[in-house]
């Protein structure tokens, strides 16, 4: 059912619209005017007028949801770091680059209320704006979100570690020292430049290195003319991932 | 730590193990011998003569350790559905087609110990092999495995549905009777002709439809020569994805 | 040397037009004003002002002179098609559907002034149009494009044939006529419905059946980020072959 | 029709089997034997037993008939690269890096007899193979192929020019220099390293760079069952193109 001041994704055609269900407001599309006091104790999962109305998945969050001030990671790559990073029911990981908190909001919920997430961010202005995201989007109270830089971090034995910042180099070996035994190191880069140099910082103190590529195509759904759609994204990052070895 | 019949992964080069730390066996590989009594109470991530040995990650196990009797749901397409289907802890979904039980062990995790994943697999090979791998691989007790038709099935109000069987059509309409409003049923088909079939059944009690498909292409690990593998898995399922319309 | 009514390429950053050097007349863009009686006599392959000045390749042609009324081939599709269809000098093929005559001009490349392309267009407007495509762009006299029905042709011992319509289907057989033994078909089709009803009519008539698509990605260019382009075409057709069995 | 010592393609399944049509010689494969005097004066395009007899094309002969010491550059780029660098009847290019001479078989197909293709190999044991390739399979007698380094030539006026070394950004200098303006360079390599290395090369002497890589996926051809096949070349080449500038 939808509650007052949730979220409900509105779609209309292509279109989709993340909107707080705020009594007396209204949302006007090409489709018509919605006023949220009519939906508002219905269910999710309707037609209204050209509209559907569903309950926002954390992928719906992400892209319609985040106020973006950064290049955000995407569904497609953020899945699967989730996943590499063997994250579960009460982790511990760290995060060097909160950006906009998308990739942060996903951690949250894999972690769960017994994890925790520790996840920095320099820039002040980022900052600032990740954390909005998360108080807004997060579904437990286990992010722990900084201003500062994580080479002052100090820290042992964490289950995972994640850098999404345009140096990784530089702060690899500090962050493996945060990590335990056999502990995944996640990256994300866009350039092949950083690639090379992330890959020359990946000493004897990391094994089973892996580099890799997500390519997401979406097709076209009218049952007579199954097609894939004709642009996809063709890049949005590299993913490198490693194990911490102890010696 | 390693623990007396635990699970360790095995690296060499190439090549991963995943083998039960059972005091008194070994493994025996191009890189020589390992007595797991050896390795038995020692650190994760360690280095072992030309071996390095690891902790296993849920993506371990579904490639090495489950027993396949079935094509599995591979982990590129098994972190996207369950994102898609906007598990977490606590939701309630069910599986038609269980296979080899590899899909039904992440949704294990995701859902966790609050969750409930109930699966069908209607045959009886593939169900003793799938309870098999779920007794040994799945993290929660949430995993209600059942040997039969989910046409014979009578439940309502799940978070979430998931298809993997070869007429897809055939069963949706039941399906979608078991689902609350706004969730979400994802489907997986190898074929360009099952996703046509699929398309026509999906009227109009669903909405939001998306069919797609992710490609994973990896990259050698030499900074001196950064380049994608030579070969790739090419295909391995199209994903369909739909929300449950009330009216 | 730029002559005198020949066409030349512009170039201005991620922008290409393709201009007849027509004296007396001018270009006026972004990068400012060329006049064209400033380039005529001049070399190609200069810098002039803001713009760089080439000699136009077929595939600036069909990119950005070709005048397109239909969905045309393009250059990464209509490539592959050329050489497997083993087009040469002297070559003679039959092409079903002319369309905006793009592919024709590139096929009449490859066969040269001793090959023949036999080319039929059934709407009468797009027979105009890839007429006055033919004439402006084809560097040789030996394009027969018809007003019609690729159902009334009659010929023998063709070395290679084409459909670009919506119903391959219906025409192959006919088509099948036309062509030597061993001599490739080729067609393209947008939809994978298409693929399954024109694999159907490729019966025993036809040997080592191919289905093919082409993905082309583009990288930045800048040596300090090198990384693929943001966005790519996903798909344009897939492409079918087959080679003609007599018996 | 098939004649004596020309070569046939012989298929069986997805075997591909280039064969020179010696009387008294036969082939004994997985199909059966076949006796090459029976199929000597009979049309090409023809089922004999289990196996399908067909003229083999450019791309037959490259990838079943030039023998390999070297990588040699795939169709699915070789064809790209013939249209980017414009090559057409009376075409004058030089190559430098011969490797297996596939490429310069291709090259000369596109020039014809009026064209040329000077090629470098320093290599004297690829020099050797490439030059019975090319004696086996070039169409005309317009390739120069020489022993020796591409930095001891001297020629201008070339319509274009290609590169397939390990260190183009050697060359791009002196291979400049032979060409007339406006004219295409292309290259070819394997890392990202190279591209790196090539752009910083490619200095201010071109316009209008375009790096990208093509990618080729093959379908299951059964009308029930359309899916791209399991498996596929994830890799063989980027691909570099640019244009000359005289000023």
């Amino acid at each position: 059912m939808i509650v007052e001041n949730s979220y409900a994704l509105i779609v209309y055609k292509d279109k989709r619209y993340l909107k707080k269900m705020e009594p007396g407001k209204s949302f006007h599309g090409t489709g018509g005017v919605i006023n949220f006091s009519d939906l508002i104790g219905t269910e999710c999962g309707v037609r209204h007028g050209h509209y559907e109305i569903f309950e926002p998945t954390m992928e719906d969050i992400i892209m319609y949801g985040v106020r973006r001030e950064t290049q955000i990671v995407y569904p497609k790559e953020a899945y699967h770091i989730c996943f590499k990073l063997n994250l579960k029911n009460g982790s511990k990981l760290c995060e060097a680059g909160a950006g906009s908190g998308a990739l942060t909001c996903l951690f949250s919920r894999m972690v769960g209320p017994e994890g925790r997430v520790i996840s920095f961010e320099k820039e002040e202005r980022h900052f600032k704006n990740s954390r909005k995201n998360i108080e807004r989007f997060a579904e437990w109270e286990n992010v722990d979100l900084r201003l500062g830089d994580i080479m002052d971090f100090d820290e042992t034995g964490l289950d995972a570690a994640f850098i999404d910042v345009r140096e990784p180099w530089l702060i690899i070996e500090k962050v493996r020292g945060f990590m335990r035994g056999s502990a995944y190191l996640g990256i994300i880069v866009p350039t092949t430049n950083q690639i090379i140099e992330t890959l020359r910082a990946l000493t004897d103190g990391f094994g089973d290195i892996e580099v890799l590529e997500i390519m997401l195509r979406k097709y076209k759904t009218i049952p007579e003319r199954v097609r894939p759609e004709d642009r996809m994204v063709a890049h949005t990052g590299f993913l490198i991932f490693a194990r911490k070895l102890i010696h």
